[in-house]
């Protein structure tokens, strides 16, 4: 068979390193896509003189579309066979993306283990995107829940990573030459900074999204993510929820987009602590957010940068006005659909 | 609260300058876009030969392109809280705007007036569009209403600019080195110019054009135009519609792009003299369009250029064959849902 | 008359050179949408060090979107009263088209033939798309069913071209300057070379992609295809179909792109032996793919490269795993919506 049918769980072994086929050259036409399909409006993604203002040689590609070109590289060997994908943790935007990047990625398999009832299993994997130097631009670990090809086939050595609660401060890279002295508040137009944000403060990004199947499409295709769920409504329609997921990661760039609005000089995204799809999302449904502010730490050796540790909530269908998050039971409120813990830099 | 509120009628006060946030360079990947989003053929904005060989430096932005950016930055500071666009006047197209370039915008109060029911009023406002060097490409005044705060606050003195029923034609700008010798009038497929359209003439531009949800999200969220009529329906569900609205700019470049069979050769906008969206669109209508040549003036000193004053109708779910527009009784066919007033340059 | 009312049989006549309208200049903007709407993942196209290794100068625009582009101009002045599009024969693909070319195109009428009921007729017409320096990038021909403005008009005599079934090999052209020896499967993800592919053989591409309304607009547009039954719901919608017909090129390349899992090493559209349009595709539908290897020849005078003709069937709402195509009857599985044969190249 010459098509690809997916890893199952049994093809996957702990140490196994996969080159993730499908280079990309990131140009002008994915940037200005992105904009459209989310709505940004963080003028460091789309001024370039703010960010010559900031020290840095061009524009930088947005953290999350560069995440999502990554991703997208990983879904054909990791979870085309992916029942759920469960968490992300650990993770590093460790120099930023140029238009002319071209990004590889690579995984490394970092744990395994079958779940209870024996047809599915949890494979971590480690994955890192780079460009055309080989130069590390993003690494972060993700889990997902995989069939096993065969109910029968013996379960492996269980094989769980220590995964840190959040990255710690000093983990965070600031990118080379950055020097917020530039930065001008005015042209992002908020007045807030980073001494401004209080750890405890909740805030409602206020507005929202609604997603349309062209949409989430578009957007999934553009990061040549070929996850059959998002783009097959004749499969899905005879599925579970009869219809198209719409790809997490595009909830996740709409809430960074309606974050701008309320935290607008969160500038850059530094980490990604951890982050889960709490629910599927539709086309349809439209997207809300609100963030709090779980830390606010001052970055070594710098005065004039700060990194907030946020915590945003995604949700469908519901105003965040009334910040539903988790519930005392310790699940969720039922309009949650993500749940993404990052730190992001912002100027002192 | 740190998220933007937007301004309420009780803000605005005559002669105040707001200097708009989001500045944003312009790329190939908006250009090929916005020709995605509205079918536009004309060749001086797709095809770097034909720019040339008038003489300019390289392929110009869409003039109605550059509005819908500058129009864009306008919205969080001027109509987050408008209840309606009530109009444009006096617009000027002074420059192009190239690839590359990085637009920002500025506006002033102009004007004020409480409406007798006390709780809203008109903000008259003049727009300005520059690029990184500062030189302004693009001025307008629009005029919406706006909500109060309070019912019970003060209404201000009336301050009602005087605006000009149209620009005269020696107020219109030729770009900068723009020789029309060189004009191809095969490369747009049409054979009409400057000399071949009569006062009083009507064109019906025959096609239509299907909106979806889809395409204008796209194209308001490409200008950074955060109103949320557009993109909420979760919000607009529960409103007066039951539905998005459409992005009334992308119904202007709608029937700009349509306007091109007919108007092949109106190669250039020079003036807004007046607009109005006259009726809401939504997903799903079908935009149809006519001209009507309002005047046909030869160009201050050039032999080579003339300009077209054209009222442009859009109608939504009705073909322009019979031409509808303004009814006798001083209101407008219930098919119309823009009126545009503007001057276009021709060659001759 | 101003707008372009489209040629009806009457005005075509056999030597007929038809010098169509607006030139084209290919951006990145261009290429990132055409990844968005088709998910296509060939590397050659979307990576340039990939392009860079093979000896090429630049990444080349994907062979199906240059095609789109010529066939797009040819819409105004050949098919705007086309009642279908009949078929596809001789396509080759001369040289490859970069960023920053700018497409102009050409038809002449090679055979015309009035058709029995008196009120339509076959126009054949053999296009040619050039780049900004004249040369020819590709060429084709197709076949239209065209209205007669008036049935009592006289029949032309009937001209019809002879075709080729297909291309013989020696008829493909390879880029100047291609050297496979820098191909790399793993890039592709895909191991199989020309040589394990064999005559006969049939490839299930496996995935499904579902076509929205905006999506097949977009794509249409983007090429600058003004044929109104892609756009214009208020008039089909009273039509045969009651429906926007998709855009056959559209579907074309959904089903390259879907090819890419089975054929990832067919680097490169060769020659376009025939294609058919076999039933009407619309919004909603979900296009799957399968392959068959017609032929697999060496090219001549290289022992690097070969070409595979293949015929790929395009179907709608249905998985290609029973491999639905012609039928024993002559005609086709109700499936099936396309039927393209063309030859490919492949690293051997």
């Amino acid at each position: 068979m010459k098509t690809n049918p997916g890893r199952y769980f049994e093809d996957f072994h702990v140490g196994q390193v996969i080159e993730h086929p499908t280079p990309r050259t990131i140009t002008v036409g994915d940037t200005a896509l992105y904009l459209a399909l989310t709505g940004s409006r963080f003028p460091l993604n789309s001024a370039e003189p703010f960010a010559h203002a900031l020290g840095l040689p061009e524009t930088p590609v947005d953290d999350w579309l560069l995440f999502h070109i990554v991703f997208g590289k990983t879904v054909p060997d990791v979870s085309l066979n992916a029942v759920a994908n469960l968490g992300y943790a650990a993770g590093r935007f460790l120099a930023p993306a140029y238009v002319g990047d071209t990004i590889a990625a690579r995984s490394e398999v970092i744990g395994l283990r079958q779940n209870s009832a024996g047809d599915t299993g949890t494979v971590y994997v480690r994955s890192i995107g780079l460009n055309q130097l080989g130069e590390p631009l993003l690494d972060y670990v993700r889990w997902v829940m995989v069939r096993k090809r065969d109910k029968a086939s013996p379960a492996p050595e269980p094989v769980v990573p220590s995964l840190p609660d959040a990255l710690p401060v000093d983990a965070l890279t600031v990118p080379d030459g950055l020097l917020p002295d530039g930065y001008d508040c005015d042209a992002v137009g908020s007045p807030w900074r980073w001494g401004d944000y209080a750890v405890g403060e909740r805030i409602d990004h206020v507005d929202g999204m609604t997603i349309e199947e062209a949409e989430h499409q578009l957007a999934a295709r553009l990061y040549q993510n070929n996850a059959r769920v998002h783009f097959n409504q004749f499969e899905q329609g005879q599925g579970r929820f009869g219809r198209r997921l719409v790809y997490g990661g595009h909830v996740i760039s709409l809430t960074r987009a309606l974050s701008g609005n309320g935290l607008g000089n969160a500038f850059k995204i530094a980490g990604l602590n951890a982050g889960r799809h709490v629910a599927p999302c539709f086309a349809g449904d439209t997207v809300y957010a609100w963030s709090e502010v779980i830390a606010a730490e001052p970055l070594p050796g710098r005065t004039d940068l700060g990194a907030l540790r946020l915590r945003t909530y995604g949700l469908k269908n519901q105003p965040a006005a009334g910040f539903p998050g988790r519930t005392q039971a310790g699940g969720y409120d039922p309009a949650v659909i993500l749940e993404l813990d990052y730190w992001a830099l912002m100027p002192r």
